[in-house]
């Protein structure tokens, strides 16, 4: 079942001569809440990063290089759910496509590519360590041995 | 001699366990003129792309994986300068920068790569045919054969 508030957006993939254009993000995009920094993170094959929250920054997480699973864990109060878990794992291979993230969800991910995959994150607020929480890997409970 | 209004930027690269993170482009940057659109391309190895301009757009290119060379050519009407070209190299390896290119300049790019590079453009607005204008690779007369 999919965390509320999460989605995910088919991306389109234009081939040209001499290599591809991969759509990421555009203003009249559904879900565009507006931009306020674009930064990269690479992951190593097999390396896990997590947990992280922000309390304000709503990602749009695309991976245009390699293959990235991302768990997302909601530990929000709620009267309408419980605690859960939702896995998505982004590769052009998978389907490229675009995953928003709204504030207050845990995010941690891992490479699953054979190479250094990456990940662009196109937000609507600057980087702030404020709005940031942590949490060490082993504090939320998750079994990471699939991949 | 560089371009007026073509500028390089440099950017941070922070080493995190598994996986660094990549600066690309911030509302408080200077230079930054707006968010319409962020679009990837790839470029294969020794593959050139050319020749493009915008006739609106402001480009903002950055190179998180691979190696890319960029021939800018200015054949705006200006009394105080001759047509010219302009070399820019972006990888992690040259000095990890943001290339921002003004409009109705002409872009060619190159893959210098030894695998398929990848071009982030993060730009003022979003992509329209309308204000983009084409021209053979040989009808603007550049040497690409240094690579």
């Amino acid at each position: 079942m999919a965390i509320n508030g999460v989605t995910t957006t088919p991306l389109s993939i234009i081939d040209t001569k001499g290599g591809d254009v991969l759509h990421a993000m555009k203003t009249s995009d559904q879900g565009y809440s507006g931009f306020g920094e674009a930064y990269f993170s690479t992951i190593e094959p097999k390396a896990i990063k997590g947990w992280k929250r922000h309390t304000q920054m709503i990602l749009n997480l695309v991976v245009p290089i390699g293959s990235v699973r991302f768990i997302l864990y909601d530990d929000r109060e709620n009267q309408d759910h419980i605690n859960q878990f939702q896995e998505v794992i982004l590769s052009i291979a998978d389907g490229y496509a675009r995953l928003t993230v709204p504030p207050m969800i845990w995010v941690g991910f891992q490479g699953l590519g054979r190479q250094t995959s990456l990940v662009l994150n196109i937000a609507n607020i600057e980087h702030s360590p404020e709005e940031i929480e942590r949490k060490e890997l082993d504090e939320i409970k998750f079994n990471w041995s699939k991949y």
